[in-house]
C-alpha cells in the first residue's frame, strides 16, 4: 500500500481522537480580548504546547508577550529539503449575544455533522487539521516529508500587536521558503477555493460628548447636546444609505480590478447574490448595487459600525439625555491602502462632519494592512493540486472581505509566498452566536494537507 | 403670637426632625422602572402611609394596584371649608451611570447645603415639605384649615398607569375644590414661579432586525444589512442638525405661544441661555436656533434619543455586523396634542423613513398628555401670595418642559383648578447623577405651603 494511502487510512482510523482532542481545546474559553479570560487564554497556549510536543516537535515553546503568549515549534530534520512556517491562532472572538447560542459557546456540542463551539471554525479545527495531518505523516513515514515551523498567536482578534513585534524581530528565526495559513473559508463546500487577497482592517472608537453631565429631556429637551444624535448624523454622513464612504481621500484611490476579477465576478454574481441572501436570512443585499456582490466583499472599501452605545437602554423608560455616547467603526480596506494613513483620513472626516456643540475623540484601536499576492508560485500550486486531490475539482481563487493583518507582514518580513487554504464554510457564522466547523471539512482538510505537504518535498 | 408666626416657628424648631425622617425615606430605593426594585418601591409607598397615620389622617392606606401601590389618605374636619387633593410620587428613577455619583445614590449624603440623593427633588423631598407644613397646622392649630386628600403614586417615573386607571374609576372618591402638586421646580432660587403649563409625553422604543443573524464584517461588510447604521439614517432623518423634527402631521399643528409668554421668552432669551449654557456646561445651546430657549423648552415639541443599543461596546475590538439595534426615542408635545394619535404620526415617519432592507417595530411604551391652565383662579392666586410673602418676590408663570400627565388628567377628570408649586431648583439634576435638593427651599417650602393652605381658608 502507498504510504498516501497509509496516511489517509489513519486519518480515518483515528479521526475520532482528533475530534475529541479538538473538543478539549475548544472548551478553553480563550477569548483575548477580555481580561478576565486571561488566565484561559494562557490555558490554551499550553494546551496546543503540549499537542505539538506529543507529535514529535523537539522544541515546543510558548514565548512570553507584552500580551498574550506565542506557541512556537520547529521541527528541521532535512538539509535539502524547504521550510514551511505555519501559522495560526488560538484565541476566539467573545461571546455576545449569549442568548441567541443554541448551546453553550464552550460547551462543544456535535449536531448535524457540525462541531458548534466559539473559535470552532476561527481558528482552533483549522489548527487542529493541520496538526492531524503532520502525525500521519510522523506515524505512517516516521519522518516529515519538509522542514516545518510552527507559529500560534493568541491576539488575533485582539489586534495581534505582539505577533507583529516579534516577527519584525526575529526575521531570521522564521526564515522559510513558504508559508501556510489555515483561517480562510471554501466559497461552497463543493468548491474549494485558495484566497489571494485580504482586505485590511482598520478599528476605530467614536468618543462623543455633550453637556457635562446627563440631563433631563423635560427640562432640556430642545435646547441640549444630545450625543447620541449627534452621532448618529455623524454615522449618516461617513455613510449614506447607497453605501458610499464620504471620505474623499479614500474614495479617490479605490483599486480598480483585474479583467479576469471582473469577469468572475459578474458572471457569478446571480448565484453569489443568491447565496449570500440565504446565509443572511435577507430578502435584498444593502450597499453598492452598482457593484458586483464579491466585489464589494473582497475588494471596495467598506464602514461598518460595530457597536454603538450610549443612554438609558434597560427595560422600561427613562428621559435622559445622555452626557456621552460611543460608536466601534471600522474599515476594511484593499490591500494598497496604508491603515494608518486611512485612520488619518477617517478622523478629519469625522471632525468636519460632526454638528457643531460637541467634542469628539477618535481613536485608533488597531489596523492591519491588506494583502495580494500572485498566485504562480509552487506553494499555491501545490495546494491547488491537493485541494482538487480531495474534493475532485479544480480551486477557485478569490479575494476575501476579511483581514489577516499577519499575512501581509509574514510576506513583506519573510519574502515567502503565502498560502492561504482554509476549511471553513460560509455559513460558519464565525464571530456570531452558534459558530460551528463541518466534520466533513475536518475530515477532508487533515487529508489535503497531508497531501500538500507531500507535494513541498523536492 | 399670631398662630401663623408660631407654625413658622415650628417649622424652624422641628427642621432636623423633618430632615432626618426625609433622609430615612429617602435611603430606599424606589425604582420603579426595575423589577428588582418591586419591594423597595412597596417600602417606600408604607413608609409615607405610616408618616401620615402619624401626623393625624384617620384614614392612611396602601390601595394594591395592577403596578406599584398608591397611597391615599384624607381628612375631611370641615362642611364649610373647601377641598385640596394632594398629589405627589414616591418612586424614584434608575441610578446610572453609577460611577458619576459623588456619594451612593440611596446614602443621602448633606453636602454644601444641599442633600444628595436620587428622588431627592423628584418628588420625595417636595412630598416632606408638604407633611411638614400639614404637621405645623395639626399641632399649632389643633386642626386643618380646610379638607385634605391626599395620593401618592409609584409609577410615575413608569408611565403612571395605575394612578391614571384609579383616577378615572373613582372621581366621586377624589373629588376637591383645588390640586396642589409639588413636583416642579422655581426659575431660580430668589424667582419663585408656577408652572401653568406642562409638555406631553410620548416615550418609544424603536427596534430594527437585519439578518437572521451576528454576521462577520469580513465576509459580509459591504453586502450585509447592518441595523445600528440604519438606526443612525433613520433617526437622522426624523430631526436633523437644526433641530426640526420631520414628521410632516406633527410639523403642521405647532401653536403659537400668546403675545405675552412671546414678550418675556425673548426679553429673558439672553439671561436664560447664558444660564443653560453654564447649567450643561456648553459653549452653545442645540436645536431650533430661530425660536427663544423657552420657547424650545417649553413649547416646542422635542425629540430625544435616551438610549441607543446594538453590536459590541465592551472593551477591544469585535467586527460583528449584529443583527438588531434598538433606540429609546420620546417625544415632548404642546398641550393640545393627543400624545396617541402623535405615536401613529411617529410609527408612519418611521416605516417612510427606514432604509430598504430592514424590520423595524416601534413600541408605545407610555404617552402622557400635556397641560395647560389659566392662572386667573383662586388656587393659583393663593399660591402666589404665599410665594411672595415667603420669597419677597411676585413669582412668574411658567411653561415648563417636562410632563406631568396626572395634571391633565386631574384638570379633565375632577374639573378642579391645579395648582404646580414647585420648591426644586434648576441645576437639580433630577434623572441624572448626583440629584439634589437644597435644604433652604425645603425650609422655605414648608413656610410656603403652611401659608398657602391658610389662605384657601372661607
Amino acid at each position: 500500500m502507498a504510504t498516501a494511502m497509509k496516511r489517509n487510512n489513519y486519518i480515518d482510523e483515528n479521526q475520532n481522537r482528533f475530534i475529541e482532542q479538538l473538543l478539549e481545546w475548544l472548551a478553553i474559553p480563550s477569548i483575548s480580548t477580555l481580561s478576565e479570560h486571561k488566565s484561559d487564554v494562557g490555558k490554551a497556549a499550553d494546551w496546543v504546547r503540549q499537542r505539538l510536543a506529543a507529535i514529535g516537535f523537539p522544541e515546543a515553546k510558548t514565548i512570553t508577550t507584552e500580551g498574550h503568549p506565542l506557541v512556537y515549534a520547529e521541527w528541521l530534520p532535512h538539509k535539502n529539503q524547504p521550510t514551511l512556517l505555519i501559522y495560526g491562532h488560538y484565541d476566539v472572538q467573545p461571546v455576545d449575544p449569549i442568548d441567541e447560542w443554541k448551546s453553550p459557546p464552550f460547551q462543544p456540542t456535535i449536531r448535524d455533522g457540525n462541531i458548534f463551539c466559539r473559535g470552532a471554525s476561527d481558528d482552533k479545527a483549522q489548527i487542529m487539521l493541520v496538526l492531524a495531518a503532520i502525525e500521519a505523516w510522523v506515524k505512517i513515514d516516521g519522518a516529515l516529508p519538509i522542514n516545518i515551523k510552527i507559529l500560534l498567536e493568541g491576539e488575533e482578534e485582539a489586534g495581534g500587536a505582539s505577533i507583529a513585534k516579534y516577527v519584525e524581530e526575529h526575521p531570521d528565526q522564521l526564515c522559510t521558503d513558504g508559508v501556510l495559513i489555515c483561517d480562510t473559508h471554501m466559497v461552497h463546500h463543493e468548491q474549494p477555493s485558495l484566497v489571494t487577497g485580504l482586505r485590511g482592517v482598520l478599528y476605530t472608537e467614536i468618543a462623543l460628548t455633550g453637556a457635562k453631565t446627563d440631563l433631563h429631556s423635560g427640562s432640556y429637551g430642545g435646547v441640549a447636546p444630545n450625543p447620541i444624535h449627534a452621532l448618529c448624523l455623524l454615522i449618516s454622513r461617513l455613510k449614506g444609505e447607497d453605501g458610499v464612504i464620504q471620505i474623499p481621500e479614500l474614495a479617490a484611490a479605490i483599486p480598480t480590478p483585474s479583467a479576469a476579477e471582473k469577469l468572475f465576478w459578474q458572471e457569478d454574481s446571480l448565484h453569489v447574490e443568491e447565496a449570500l441572501r440565504s446565509e443572511m436570512g435577507v430578502e435584498e443585499l444593502v450597499g453598492e448595487k452598482e457593484y458586483p456582490p464579491l466585489e464589494r466583499i473582497g475588494l471596495r472599501p467598506t464602514l461598518e459600525v460595530h457597536g454603538i452605545r450610549g443612554g438609558f437602554t434597560a427595560e422600561g423608560a427613562k428621559t435622559v439625555i445622555p452626557a456621552a455616547a460611543m460608536a466601534k467603526v471600522s474599515l476594511r480596506l484593499p490591500a494598497d491602502f496604508d491603515p494608518n494613513e486611512v485612520f488619518g483620513w477617517l478622523e478629519k472626516a469625522v471632525h468636519q462632519n460632526i454638528p457643531a456643540g460637541y467634542s469628539v475623540q477618535v481613536t485608533n484601536l488597531h489596523a492591519g494592512k491588506g494583502f495580494y499576492i500572485n498566485p504562480d508560485n509552487r506553494y499555491i500550486r501545490a495546494a491547488a493540486e491537493a485541494l482538487e486531490l480531495v474534493y475532485g475539482k479544480t480551486p477557485v481563487f478569490m479575494r476575501e472581505g476579511g483581514s489577516i493583518p499577519i499575512a501581509s507582514l509574514f510576506d513583506e518580513t519573510l519574502k515567502a509566498p503565502v498560502v492561504l487554504m482554509g476549511f471553513g464554510l460560509p455559513d460558519d457564522t464565525i464571530h456570531a452566536p452558534n459558530e460551528k466547523f463541518s466534520l466533513q471539512q475536518f475530515h477532508k482538510g487533515m487529508k489535503t494537507v497531508a497531501d500538500f505537504l507531500g507535494r513541498l518535498k523536492n
